[in-house]
């Protein structure tokens, strides 16, 4: 049956961005040191070969079971769900070949026409709503799952809609000391997770909670 | 060496204690629903043999991996350092045999002469700061290890001090919706750790970090 899955990386603090990190300082990496610290969470990611063969960053990589994983998160993915930011920062960051190779679904009140690119992605712009994004993700991802890909807006919607089966989390050493916190905003009574799996890395603590 | 160290509870949701846990509710368990979400984030912890005899709680209890790792807390520890809210709700909570068998320096304005209590704990009332806690605590410490036992202000302001050599955190999968958070108020840049140990549980994850 169709899972509706996160799968993100956290800094310890809790966050999935540090300020700073926002479209209009994308050239500057340097504004509030939001680079490096994004690089501190991302890091293990960017030496997986999966991902860099995904995200067209060049040969070579780790292999083992951290690549699995992110191989695994892809192929299980039949569509995806996320928010107008998240977009856009993708827009001018993701190689002509989209990483998702499905359908996926922005949230947005701008209308557009689906944005067909190359490599099996088309995103289509969602005006009417969370549970339409949901439904039309629900068709177009059969036998897989969807994938609430982020913001940390779009998750917390989706946590409040009580529709998050699985919360995969990368928890990394690192305290960004401000930016986009994952769990804000949550209405009561909370949705509720027991703890799954644990897969323990140096870079990162592989935290897998589903629906209790 | 003396290490300086927290070891604490912490929700999914980055939460110390819930929102509505405060002195003035504390007969009313029931008010934002704060007694359920505590048990929550310490169920595992009171279920503990050793936690159960240090608090007085009475007989039996768990024994194994997680009582030696709460015994060990207890055992490493010459003194611990707390704000002025964890201590006023411990005055009303713990046992007449505190639980902490060794000095107990509480960051207060207010002053205060040396509270002694049967079993080894005295309170000492510190009104010049957090340096000057810290330096009678490592007097008083010995070759054994000082806690910063909280609350979510004191660990902060340690942790902008710089002083912080361990952080062990039992990540509970409960989402509180808001309370008092760990990670807040923290100047840049923030201190650095890595992952020295995740011990994985059913009920936890106790993630050890030690300082980079």
């Amino acid at each position: 049956m169709t899972q509706v899955f996160v799968n993100i990386g956290l800094s310890l603090d809790g966050c999935m961005a540090p300020e700073g990190m926002a479209l209009e300082h994308w050239q500057t990496p340097g504004y509030r040191n939001w680079g490096a610290k994004w690089g501190a969470l991302m890091g293990w990611i960017l030496r997986q070969q999966y991902f860099r063969e995904n995200l067209k960053l060049g040969p070579g990589g780790e292999t083992g079971p951290l690549n699995d994983m992110l191989r695994n998160t892809v192929e299980r993915t039949g569509a995806s769900i996320m928010g107008k930011r998240m977009f856009e920062q993708g827009e001018i960051s993701w190689p002509e070949e989209a990483p998702f190779h499905t359908p996926v679904y922005v949230l947005t009140h701008q209308k557009r026409e689906p944005w067909v690119r190359p490599g099996g992605t088309t995103f289509y712009f969602v005006n009417d709503g969370l549970e339409s994004a949901l439904e039309q993700a629900r068709q177009s991802a059969g036998s897989r799952d969807i994938r609430i890909a982020g913001g940390a807006d779009a998750i917390q919607q989706y946590l409040n809609l009580g529709v998050i089966d699985e919360l995969e989390i990368a928890l990394a050493p690192v305290l960004f000391g401000g930016g986009r916190r994952l769990f804000e905003n949550l209405r009561e009574p909370a949705p509720k997770f027991r703890i799954d799996k644990v897969f323990d890395s140096p870079t990162a603590t592989h935290l897998r909670y589903v629906r209790d």
